[in-house]
């Protein structure tokens, strides 16, 4: 089990205590709770939105787009045109879109555009496919109601990341048209555990940790049934030939980061445009600090610069 | 242990399903959770937002008012020189202003005005009066921002009513302005668990037992150390002669629906100008269903005329 470090990493913020705090106290939950369910994971996860500070001049509607539910978030004078396809993150199986409203609503409000948060179905009652077609059906749908697809950038956090990079995929496979750019926070795609920075970073990341992701992997993966390889459910295995401008971006102390850097390397080295961004010393999703924190102020700034480059 | 009915009743609309059904969720949690901790109860009970529906046209800024942080609900074309101060409920022990910001939302927008969510100082860590206190603070320091006493409304639901009621009296007591109206919807008043409904409606209700009434109690009247006939920690106790407009409401369906009656007949008794309304058939909070249960819908409603009147 992952022990979270006790002071301050050198050169980070006061302000990023908090999600470091957060995921230790989780962690400790986890450590100590016997027979902790997928329901109370999922009520843990839902304070995922407490290290964001609510983003101000922002309304939200709740709609269901392509038979999906999710909620929109409107910043005031967004471009209504343009819209963020946002899937959250919590390993397929927790976080929702209340989770992600605010941060969702940051990077929205930063690129001057729309959110739209999708609730899509979570494993392990929906593995593998589940998530992915919803986020195709809701992209479809978006289509269908008028927003040019190059006007769509699919984002998201953690396993979110995932899902913002498979769906482009899975409309490629299909001979769809795809989005404009994609942005993964945090992205978690690497469904064998194959990565170093598991091991390096154990010591400074102070929420995942093997035999969570473990866990995580045989709900999506229904219990080996779906092959850890499968392209769609781990895009590091995935071809980019003709894939969309992509961000990626990922924290120094976080035990996923090479998935973020193994990504990027193999979408470099199939064409695509890429911009890599490493928060040192940050924890996962580390965007999540919006509002509270100047290392997820200025990442969100950038994103909205890369936004309109 | 309070059992939930398995079936709707009568006259009851299918949106009101969603708050018995995480009721009885929470309460199968809560009988099946061992060790269950106040970090744990409080991830389940931030959930409580879920059965309301986003409430749209309205923004959202966190602020501190008197040294008490807290959550505005902004809605577009309030008339912000009136403010509703909101206490959530929780047992003075768990809920938030996150729980409770789109309910408030909806009740400010159906008024016309602006409202602020308190993040109060919880129980056991503070125990009475530290709630009442911030409840005070949070008030005056609106009035040295300009606000009109008369123009503040004190609106709370459960052990949130309890304080939107003692934060006047707190005031009356100081020889301070009252705010001119008050809203305590499904109020917990009772610290002696005396009410003939906990037991007359104990089949009915989805979530509140006497066991956690009573460990709620123990919190926030610091294990017996203060006098649950307290008359600002049990405004069943305190005298309502001069209290501002009263709305009071509760379910038929739940065990605290005395609390709303008693403290309905005593004010009224006293002279005040009460108003009360039961829904039938309905849980403990049922304006949380706003947006989502014509219930909740009429009911608050029924509060913005009567805020008007």
């Amino acid at each position: 089990m992952t022990t979270a470090p006790s002071t301050r990493p050198p050169g980070t913020s006061a302000g990023a205590d908090a999600l470091r705090a957060l995921y230790a106290d989780w962690a400790g939950i986890i450590a100590t709770t016997p027979g902790l369910t997928t329901r109370l994971f999922r009520s843990i996860f839902d304070e995922w939105h407490q290290p964001t500070r609510e983003p101000e001049d922002v309304t939200y509607r709740e709609d269901t787009v392509g038979g999906v539910p999710g909620i929109w978030a409107l910043p005031a004078g967004a471009d209504s045109s343009q819209v963020m396809l946002y899937t959250h993150g919590g390993g397929f199986a927790v976080g929702s879109a209340s989770s992600h409203r605010k941060l969702a609503a940051h990077v929205a409000k930063a690129a001057g555009v729309t959110a739209f948060v999708l609730d899509y179905r979570r494993a392990p009652e929906h593995p593998h496919p589940a998530q992915v077609e919803d986020g195709v059906a809701a992209f479809t749908a978006l289509t269908e109601r008028g927003v040019r697809p190059h006007d769509i950038t699919t984002v998201g956090d953690s396993a979110g990341g995932n899902l913002a990079i498979a769906i482009p995929l899975a409309l490629r496979e299909r001979g769809l048209p795809l989005p404009g750019r994609v942005i993964a926070f945090s992205p978690w795609l690497d469904m064998e555990n194959s990565g170093d920075t598991l091991v390096t970073n154990d010591a400074t990341d102070a929420l995942i940790s093997v035999p969570l992701l473990d866990g995580m992997i045989a709900g999506v993966l229904a219990d080996g049934k779906i092959d850890p390889r499968t392209p769609l459910a781990n895009p590091l295995y995935a071809d980019f030939t003709g894939f969309p401008r992509l961000y990626v971006n990922a924290g120094s102390a976080e035990s996923l980061l090479d998935n973020a850097t193994r990504v990027a390397a193999k979408a470099e080295a199939a064409g695509v445009d890429v911009t890599l961004s490493i928060g040192e010393g940050m924890q996962h999703v580390f965007p999540f600090l919006a509002g509270n924190a100047p290392e997820a102020d200025a990442e969100i700034a950038a994103i909205a610069k890369w936004y309109r480059g």
